[in-house]
């Protein structure tokens, strides 16, 4: 299992279109064949800093969600609301070590 | 829906060491009553990076969590092997909305 953590600055006048954009993009996600988890989290105390956590089975699974339609309808919308550029950063699962614990 | 990102880094000699005692600790945290997940990641290029995903129904069950054995061992036996004292980063969660999701 693979997680990639995906941090993302947005502009303040746009968290509301963000957040609506992504939860989009959380629902079709989640029903992809090799998604285990797709997360949206805010930043508790800057409302403007979240935090996508994207866990699939295999390279191939999270490869094929960019080239999903709801990818692309959000990578469209999202990119001029961000701050700056967002930021993923790759991870190996060490613990649930089994897939069933997923 | 609480998240806590935990980010360590631990000194090369040391992650096996870091990953048998934080296995530990996922064991008895994903126990406990409030918690719904305690995953353990590690940064796909950088072995000493590693990154604790943390959610809890509420403060409470996730402050309850720093009361247990198994996070008063964990946390004694790491610190010598931190390259640098750890960082946990606050979330509040927007997706999944209902904790029937997690």
């Amino acid at each position: 299992v693979l997680v990639t953590c995906v941090h993302i600055w947005v502009k303040k006048e746009h968290i509301q279109d963000f957040i609506a954009a992504t939860t989009a993009n959380h629902q079709g996600a989640t029903k992809e064949p090799g998604n285990l988890r797709f997360d949206l989290l805010q930043h508790q105390t800057d409302p403007c800093r979240f935090m996508l956590y994207e866990a699939y089975f295999s390279a191939e699974a999270a490869a094929a969600h960019k080239l999903t339609s709801h990818y692309q309808k959000w990578k469209e919308s999202v990119g001029p609301w961000m701050a700056k550029a967002r930021e993923g950063v790759p991870y190996n699962v060490v613990c649930p070590a089994e897939r069933s614990e997923w």
